[in-house]
């Protein structure tokens, strides 16, 4: 299979992780989000909004949106599971991937970035600030469902990894990338990325371990 | 089944329209968001993000974040399914469905307008750009995927109701009644837009139907 990719982005870092969770080959396409790759006519035709992750998996349309193609990968190749058997469990799950995918995620991404520099003129600072109050913002919320939920255990659902587990890690690990912040900084969730990333495969995926990675990138 | 909704909320539309498909009975419970109903003590208890909806099914914890619960209506009342059964329609079903409810709607809810104008001091003619800006570009996006991909069919994906049809007649509604925007310049989102909006469920279900809508709210 043909992914699509770029070392920082937490989205594609979720279909990495699910991938290699899975024993999947993944042959890598490394895109320059920095660059404006993402936006070349050959990437337009696989992707109009012009972001990764991308999929291919043998003939037929090419798969985006990353929760989307965890639930494809899950339905398609269903070991290990990446979600519960019991319905409400299920929805926990998801739940709390999207509370970071869908609440913190989209305000950090380079789209959003370049619109604060060049429609809104901030400055670094106000930039970085604005980073910062939605991914704190996201940890903080996560932690607190976490850190009072029953079903919480050694993942975020249970004892078994799931699309929240995946979520959470690459939600702290841009936490920590972008801000410096320390995930142990939040018990529960602190101590679940710290579990996860025992796990060859959130640890061999993790961004600094791309081929694409990039050591000065700019916020 | 207690749903937590407000009027204009995108993420609470979307599961109003699925429950009432299914033929579920709701009770709701407005949240006036602009005043802040849900930062209060007992909301905070069902949903420590404060943000609608929440879905209160029986015992058991609250059901938050609108797209986990679509799945789990769908997994719990699987007629009429809100899903294709091929897994790589599903696939397409669930991005379309992202497209706008991850890469668009997340700008537009009230806590983002708010730091907006808080905290970065945007005027009335800034903020409105800014929700303008994020509504157009993801129905610019998902108009281009429809118009272009043979998948597409009297719905989003083929010629039943599915999430992607759900979600793109939520945010087209958010376009219109935050921008005046027609549904209708967008040749392929706007017919399926107008093919749902002739279903009970959609059109019962719109915002500006809800007992709660308020006419003169700001933007």
């Amino acid at each position: 299979m043909k992914l699509f990719t770029y070392w920082r982005s937490q989205a594609a870092f979720r279909v990495r992780i699910a991938m290699a969770l899975k024993g999947l080959a993944m042959e890598k396409v490394s895109l320059d989000l920095l660059a404006g790759d993402q936006f070349a006519a050959d990437y337009h035709a696989l992707n109009p909004e012009g972001v990764v992750p991308t999929l291919i998996d043998g003939e037929g349309p090419p798969l985006t949106q990353s929760l989307a193609i965890l639930e494809y990968l899950d339905e398609k190749y269903p070991d290990p599971p990446l979600l519960p058997k019991e319905l409400r469990a299920r929805a926990h799950a998801r739940a709390l991937a999207q509370m970071v995918a869908m609440d913190a995620h989209p305000f950090i991404v380079p789209r959003v970035r370049k619109y604060l520099e060049e429609e809104l003129h901030l400055d670094e600072a106000a930039r970085a600030k604005w980073v910062r109050h939605w991914l704190d913002a996201g940890s903080r919320a996560i932690e607190e469902v976490l850190a009072h939920d029953s079903r919480t255990g050694r993942f975020c659902v249970g004892d078994q990894v799931t699309v929240a587990d995946i979520c959470l890690a690459a939600h702290l690990t841009s936490a920590k990338m972008f801000l410096g912040r320390d995930p142990m900084a939040h018990p529960t969730a602190g101590r679940i990325y710290a579990t996860c990333m025992e796990i060859p495969a959130f640890a061999n995926e993790h961004p600094l371990k791309q081929p694409d990675v990039q050591a000065q990138a700019k916020i």
